[in-house]
Order: structure tokens, then sequence, then C-alpha cells
């Protein structure tokens, strides 16, 4: 247990001594805090906390952390979450046909960077199958058709279901999930959307932008809610373009931006640094 | 006339030998080009050139260039401009309340970076009236209602006109100039808009942003056309904001960006280096 | 009192029950914390934190908070100030020929942006009286030569300290303060260097960033130590450029990013965000 | 033939007429040109540009191009190169034990975006080997030791020219090559730095960034010389680090950075947009 640390991600109505509670029920077990991150929203008075602390010397076990904390919890009404910085998460990465996302995680994971094991990569194509598979890693081909939508989206929900799957990716996959798919995984979602938004929601964003003729393009990583592109955002970038930049310039240059911005938004979500709020995030980082 | 440079802006329908054409033409009459940039438009094949040569030396003077290039230019029926380095645009600046973009264009104007006058500071409020008076400017009140803004516009159009105001900047100018203002001022208006466009076009975009809950904001600079917010866009930039940033932060923020990109896209106008192409520039920067 | 703030920055080593003692501290007082941030150097054990909560409500008074507080600050060997919302810092600044820092730090007071009263402009050359008076400021001219340069330095030091001066900021100041001078002014002396340090330490680093063809140039505040552009870093920023840029498009392109990062270094020190530690700084921002 | 374009990349001391001349020779022969970029560097009056055509329609064959164009590259004493947007480079990749970089850059060109055949693969550990043989690459494992240096050098260097090696590309590769090797490919060793050179050269940028307390890393892609980190840049990028960042977060955030760069860099020397000057590049970008 030695280098194990507890985290703990709460939200409640703001209240005098929150922070001085929290912080002395790790303090009266012994806890030795190493990160406290704290914010209030002023507009609606919400308090916001990530706390860790090692487990090493900590006077509770993890079973015992949860029951000891919840009355502090219910007094407050607190939203909360307890992580374990040796749990490693479960990760099902869908894809289409553009797979320079899928590939980035696939070595992040092949060189030990990515935090989380990819259990299962989904996609509508096949096109991914041979890497995939050299990896060592399970690959699902679902083929989408306009009839077999549903039940193709039934029969990957179970998939995930049954292999306990934390946390999807969607790496540039191009079918809409249902609400009820949704349901299932309340920000616990994450798309890589190709623009800069709120700018070029919706289909062909390199287009869209090129139309435009914009001076800078972006990449936006975000958690998945039933309005399209409109989810939580959690991070994103943007690079410089040009006249010179035909769409295939575009795509190149946005290509680097997507893999990078959708790698930090994952990282981000497996260090259980983000609170969503609304439809925004709250980020420690 | 020694260090006067010519420069010659131009588009065209793409052919074969526009580029030895054109600066065949330079030499013939013994021109030292200094710069020298072209672009292809790959999908309508158009042709965009700006080129820059050393008025000293040339054999031609001033007046017999526009005579001497016209054969030329009609052979090949171009759009063409002609610009010599030492001319000082004039420029007016309309403003409301919000005052740092002004108050950055006066200051780089004092220390001698502008490259144009400011001949008329022009407002619906008085707030700036001392700090430009101050600086030896002229400022001119023209208080808006609903019932006067016809013909508050007809006024300073008129005044414009009579101050041979070669450009019009709207520093943060809260007013909708009319279709038939603009057609005196074709390209020739520029605006700073306070987001990354097309992302929170019209009004507040500070709260839009906040709202949305973005982790970058920007801000354009673009010439006006009658559809808000749509003109060409000349250069943009962004600065990455997060949950800390209220809307006061946001704000702060976004002005310094406001007075960074409107300074570079009145640059880029001033060093005649911009070419406006349907919706879109060129910019040869 | 109604707004007012408290806010606390301390250091010390590491050790368990820190953030749960001192947030106690506020909470037993009955104070509301709006801001809290806490770093742990992993290194070499030390703790670092911001706390800042309100007055209004707060049970004791501004004299009786450092009484109350010293106690806890003994137990744990605490270095810590104190500092309230309310209280405007007086800056001097001192400059050499290139103003346009001076200018915008102006520009900011002018519009009431800076958080701080301008007490003073010092300068070894006369060339920023007017603009400086012309707002209302106070300008000392104290040429510097190699002969009085001792007795200059003692001089504005005496300015400095009859004027008792928070705060000294060198916007672009180009003489060179003894170790004695800044003794009285330990990490409240603040620097814009124009180049990205470490690269291009000394002097014209525009020059030596267009000599060595560098791709991005930067900007640099910092707090100025004896050792000449060594000083513990508060903030950078930098720009691109290309092989068009010549010395004075690098000059032109750097004066923008100068003034924003020397304000937003000047901020974050006025609003108590920063700690020092070693030659490094924690911001919490 | 179709779709090829020739480029030209040449310099000389500048004269009047160059631009003439040589878009005149392309349009002689009936060639239309896509691209044309210029270049004067004021300060020793240097004449850089780079002109791209269509092959398709031109009237001089490949082999004939370079036998027409002389007289006039004699006339004017130029140096020049010419391309064919059709050949397909050979590299070969130098790596040690951090393999991001060779990762990125199989990926790449498994994903058909490389622009340059991967021809073999070499590195001082054996490490890499599976990766790469993997992915159906050819992997030389070279152990360098004290006392084989030199003829490990020297053994690299003949795999090098029996295999037609056009470009080397070190991608973190640990190991010094000496003059010797150098002078076999001046120009076409490309290296990536992770600092934001001249910060930070040699040993340990990472930690020499944390040591100093820097707000922002960056990293470096640039030809090899013999005065190590030192050579002509041609590429650069920079991010954003805190007080929280540990060297783990550095090396973290580092890699993404190294990655793109060094990407970025080698797309630019592959696609003919670089000619190097003294210390310097220009990038036709």
């Amino acid at each position: 247990m030695s280098d194990v640390n507890a985290i703990l991600l709460l939200s409640c109505a703001d209240s005098k001594g929150l922070v001085a509670k929290i912080s002395d029920f790790i303090f009266r077990h012994d806890g030795n805090i190493v990160h406290a991150d704290q914010h209030t929203s002023k507009t609606d008075k919400l308090f916001f906390m990530r706390i860790e602390w090692e487990l090493n010397g900590f006077a509770l076990n993890r079973e015992e952390i949860s029951i000891a904390f919840a009355p502090l919890a219910k007094q407050f009404n607190m939203k909360w979450d307890l992580h374990f910085t040796d749990y490693v998460p479960r990760i099902a990465i869908f894809v289409s046909r553009h797979l320079h996302c899928l590939h980035d995680l696939i070595l992040r994971r092949h060189m030990g960077e990515l935090g989380a094991d990819v259990a299962a990569v989904i996609s509508n194509h096949d096109d991914a199958r041979d890497l995939v598979e050299q990896f060592g890693l399970k690959f699902f081909h679902f083929p989408v058709t306009e009839k077999n939508k549903k039940q193709q989206e039934a029969d990957s929900l179970k998939l995930l279901r049954d292999m306990n799957i934390d946390l999807v990716v969607l790496a540039r996959y191009m079918q809409i999930l249902s609400g009820h798919f949704l349901e299932y995984y309340p920000n616990k979602i994450i798309n890589i959307h190709h623009s800069f938004l709120p700018a070029f929601a919706g289909g062909n964003p390199y287009q869209q932008a090129y139309d435009r003729g914009v001076k800078i393009i972006g990449a936006t990583g975000h958690y998945v809610t039933e309005q399209l592109d409109e989810g939580p955002i959690i991070a994103q970038d943007v690079i410089k373009i040009s006249h010179r930049d035909a769409i295939a310039d575009i795509q190149t240059k946005s290509k680097d931006l997507e893999r990078v911005v959708l790698a930090r938004a994952l990282r981000l979500h497996l260090e259980n640094k983000i609170l969503v709020y609304g439809s925004k995030t709250i980020v420690f980082d």
C-alpha cells in the first residue's frame, strides 16, 4: 500500500468551515495531504474540492474511509467520489475511419503512459483491426447501418457492461450515441471534436474552418451529452493556419492537435482531476 | 525618394507566365524587388500577388508606373492597387465606452509605431474626450439615439469624407453601421471582436464564453461587412482561461488580447499585406 | 469593511495537519474561505499555502488576526505574510529610453486596472517626463554617469523610502542595481527581460535572438536578485517569428509581449499570489 | 507524370532581375508556377528562392531541366537544388532509450502521412526492436561503448551509404556524432532537442528547466552540426508549466511537444521548404 493515495472529489452548497472540516477528517485519522485544491463559484455559491492524501499511515483502510466520511458528506449534502491511485480504469475506444487518435492512445499505452487498460476497441469499420490486434488488444467490428443501428448500440452497450468498462473514449467515432446509451455512462464518455467548440460544431469542421477563413483552428476534448458537441469541455488547444493551408493541410495540422488534446482530456479524467458542474467542468490541474 | 518602395497588390485568374511577366515589368524598368509573395488558390484557380520594389533607381516615376502597368493588368483582367511606403494613411477611430483599444492605439501613435495619422476619434459617448485631446488629437462626440441614428451616421460619414479618411477602425464601437455607410469604405473598416469568431458572435461574448465553459478565449480583427461579425478575418489570437476566471477575469485577459490583435490587424492593413478574396483574406505576412 | 478579504501567504516544512489547522483557525473565528490553494514540494518536503477569506463576519479585526495566528505560525516555524485586499500598494517605476512598458502601465492605471498607485516614475533620461506629468504623476530625472552612479542610487533609494514605496518595477531600466539597493526590497523588485530566460540573458536579446535564428521569441517577468537575469521567474510568454523578421520586426513583436508579460507579473504580485522559494516561484494562479 | 511538380531551391547574391529571369525560365518552357516564395536578407544582400511548378505540360523532361537551368545558375553564381515531388526520400532513424518520437514517426508512416520511407532504425540499445520489426521495418542494434564507438560509427555510416539514405533523423539519440560522420550528411541530419534552444542546451534539459523554475518549456528541431545543439533551427514550440509540475510531469508534457516538433521539422525538410544560411534557416512555409 506504500505509495497509494486516496482522492476525494466533492461538491456541495458553500458553507463556512467546509475546508476545515474536510481537512480535519483526514488529519484526525493521521492522513498526510499531498494536494488540496478548492473552488467556490461566486454566482451560485457552490463549493468544489479535490483533496489527495497518502494511504500510507492513514488510520482507516479503504472500506472504512467511505463509512467514516459519510456522515460529514450527509451533513453538507455533498456529491462525492472516492478514488485510489492504484486503480487502473478499463477503457473502451470507439473509432471509425480516422485512426490517428486511436494510434496515439495505443502507443501511449505501449509506452506505459496511458494510466488505463485498453480493454476493447470498437469500430463500425474493420480498418483498425490489424493494428489493434498486433498490439495484443481486443477489436470488435460492429458495422452500423440505418437498420441495425439500434441493435448494434445495444450490443456494444452489453459488451461494455460485460467487460466492466469504466470510461468510453470516442476517438473520432462518427456515429451518434443515443440518450439511452449515455445514461449508462454519465460524464464517463469523452469525445474529441476537431474544432474549437462552440465554433464549427457538427459535421466537417475542417471544411467549415476553411470556408470561414479563420486564422486559427482548434480541437476540443469534452464529455458527451445528448446535445451533440455541447457537453462539458475538458481541454482545448489551437494552432495557427494561413491562406496557404488547403483542406488537406488543415487536416494534417489538426490531427496533431486532436491527438494531444484527447490525450490531455483523458489524462485529466484518469487522474480524477475533473468535477462536472452543469454544462461546465472544474479542472483541478 | 531614397528609401521609398512601391507595392503592387493584385489578383486575377491564374495563368501561365504571370510571375514572369509581372517581375519582368519591374526588371525592365530597372527595379530591384525586395519582397515578392504569391499565392494560387487551388480550388478556383485564382492568382494573388504582392510585390515590393525600390523606387530608388527605378526608371519610372510614381505617376508613370500605373500608366505603364495598365496594359499588363488589362491583358490578365487584374484587380490591382499600387501603394508607396512613404504614404501615411489617415485613420478615424470609432469607440464607445470600452477604451482599452483606443488607449493602445493612441500610445502606439505617441511612440511613433502606428504607421498612420489618427485624424479623428469619434464616439457616441463623451468619456474619451479628455484623453484624446490631451494627446493633441481631435475628438468628436456623436451621441446616438434610436431617433437620430440615421442622421448621426450621415454626419459622421460626411466628417470622414471631409477629412479624407483612408481607414476606419472600430475599436470596440457598439453601434452597427449601415450598408450605406459600408459602401463608402469597402474593406476599409476594421473591427475588433472580443471572441474567437465564429464562436460567440453578437453581443456579450465574455458572458457567452463564461456560460459555455470554454478553456480558451480569443479575439478577432476583421473587415466589416453587412453580415455582422462575418467579415473577412485578418488576425486572431487566443489565451487560456480556467474555471477560476470569473467574468471580470475573462474581461481583463481578453482586453490584453484585443489590443494586440487589433494592432496586428491594423499593421497588416497599413503595410498593404492583405488581399480580400470573397469572405476570406490572403495575408502576405 | 464589507467586501474586503484577508489573504495569508505562508510556507514551512511539511507536516500532517497543516491544512486542517490553518483552515480551522479561520473557521473557529467565523471566517468564510473564498480561495484556498496549497502546494507541497515533493523533493524537499516544503508546504506552501495561500488562503483568502472574507473579513465580513470574521470575529477578529485586522490587528487581532496577526496576534491570534502567531502561535500557530510559531509552532510550525512558518514564514508568513498577511494582506488585505483593500490595501493599494505604492509602486515606483524605473525606466530608461524604451517607454512602451511605462506607457502601458500608465494607461492601465488610467483605466483603473492597475491595482496600485504609481507614486513615482524615475528615469536616467528625461524623455518620459512630458507623458508622465501629463497624467498627473511624479517624474524624477536621475541621470546616471560612471562617476555619480553610487550617489544616484543612494538618492533614488532615499526617495523610495521617503515615499513609502512597496514595490519597484523595472520597466526596461538599463542600469544595474547594487546588492545594497536590492537588500531593501527583497522580492519586491520586478523586472521585465526581453527574452525567454535563461536564453539570451544580458544585453541586446533581440540581436541575440536574430543571430541565433530562433523561431520563437519570449519575454520574462521576474524578481530581481544580485545575479542579473537569474532571479525567480514569475511569468513568461512567447511569440513566433520567422526568417522574414528583421531586428526591427522582432522588436515590434517583442514590445507587445513585454507589455503583457510585465503587466501579468505585476498583477500576480499585487494580488498576493506569489511565494518565492529559493530561485523559483510558486504562483497560485 | 500528371501530378508531379518540380521544386527549385536556390540562393545567391542579390541582383536586379533574379525573380524575372528565374520565373521567365519556367514560363519560356511552358511551366505553370504553383508556388513561388522569395526572401532577401537585408544585412548581407543575399537572395533566396523556392519555386514550384507543374511538370505536366512543361517542355523539358526531368534530366533536361538541370541542363537548361545551369547557365542561368552559373551567371548568378547560385547554389541550387532541384527536387521532384514524387521522389520518396529514404530516412534512417537513430534512437536510444526514449522511444516516443520513434513511435510517432512509425505511426505517421503507418498512416501514410510521413512522406518518406523508413529504411532503417538504428539504436545503441535493443529496446525498440520488437515494435520496429512488428511494423515490418529493419532494426539494427549497434551497442556503443567507449572502446567501440569509432568502429560503430564507421559501421553505421557504411550501412547508411549502402542503403542510400537521404536523411538521418535523431529521434532522441544520446550519442554524439563525429565531424567525420556529419560531413557525409551536411544539413541532412535532423535532431530533436528537448528544450527551447539556446536555453538548456546539453544534458538533461528537463532537470535544468525544473531547477531554473521556468514557466514555459520547449522543444527544438534542428540540423546537426559539430557544435552540439547549435545547428540551424528548423522548428520550435513551447508549452506552459507551473510549480505543480514535477520532473515527471515536465517530461510527459515535453514528450508530446517533441513528437510534434520533430514531425514538423521533418515535414518541412521533406517538402523541400528549407534553405540553410549560415547557422540559420529560411523556412518557406
